[in-house]
């Protein structure tokens, strides 16, 4: 037996492995739909659990956007974060379900995330709230 | 020495006080605000530390407030925390210092709170660094 079959061999993947095709097809997208947030203000989202990524694509696609200041949680059903990204306007959402599980992922192209976005209907019946609790109030 | 003196006597504060002039004062201004913003669009914020304030009720209006789905956390030159409150469309705003004392406290009424939306002019200067990104990787 010789002694080269005692040395343990560790094959660890980099750090940041080069981006394929996909990955770069995934920034040039992001690129044209911020340019069409700029004019247009219309806003896009990329499902990146639809796509074809090879493993470790997810991660060099994290590394390469990086993080900026903002990170959000969202506890509905389940619990969901955003995740702004180095890259002002683009935001990584992640959906998981109630025990945990990542359920969907996107690049969302956007001024503000769509998940935060208070919506015309729920300000409306909010206000009758806030409006019921003041009368409330003012009779006790 | 009668037995009642030793009866321990605890004085507990209620869980929610009542609301004085300056609370009702405050949720009449969201009320107010919440109807201009879903009629104009107009934002607006009110500064709960210029205010005098009894003590306790700054509790009282987060009791009354509740408490929504959606939490931010922004971590800039402080930590600054947005807590969405049961009444959509009403943000409470915190913003502290590098060594986490409270510098300003808001209340926002906004479809999406101030902090968290990007920038125009940030956003265009992101599309240059991923055009910038883009071209490197073309070029290795």
């Amino acid at each position: 037996m010789s002694g080269l079959d005692n040395i343990p061999v560790n094959v660890e993947a980099p750090a940041m492995p080069f981006g394929s095709g996909n990955t770069g097809a995934i920034l040039a997208e992001l690129e044209t739909s911020l340019q069409t947030l700029l004019t247009s203000g219309k806003e896009h989202s990329i499902d990146l659990r639809s796509l074809p990524l090879l493993p470790g694509e997810l991660d060099y696609l994290r590394e390469r956007l990086g993080k900026g200041e903002v990170q959000v949680d969202v506890n509905a059903l389940g619990h969901s974060t955003v995740i702004e990204t180095a890259i002002r306007g683009v935001w990584w959402v992640t959906h998981r379900n109630a025990i945990d599980n990542v359920m969907a992922e996107f690049l969302e192209v956007s001024f503000c995330p769509d998940i935060i976005r208070a919506q015309r209907d729920d300000v409306r019946e909010s206000l009758e709230t806030l409006a019921a609790l003041l009368a409330g109030d003012n009779h006790s």
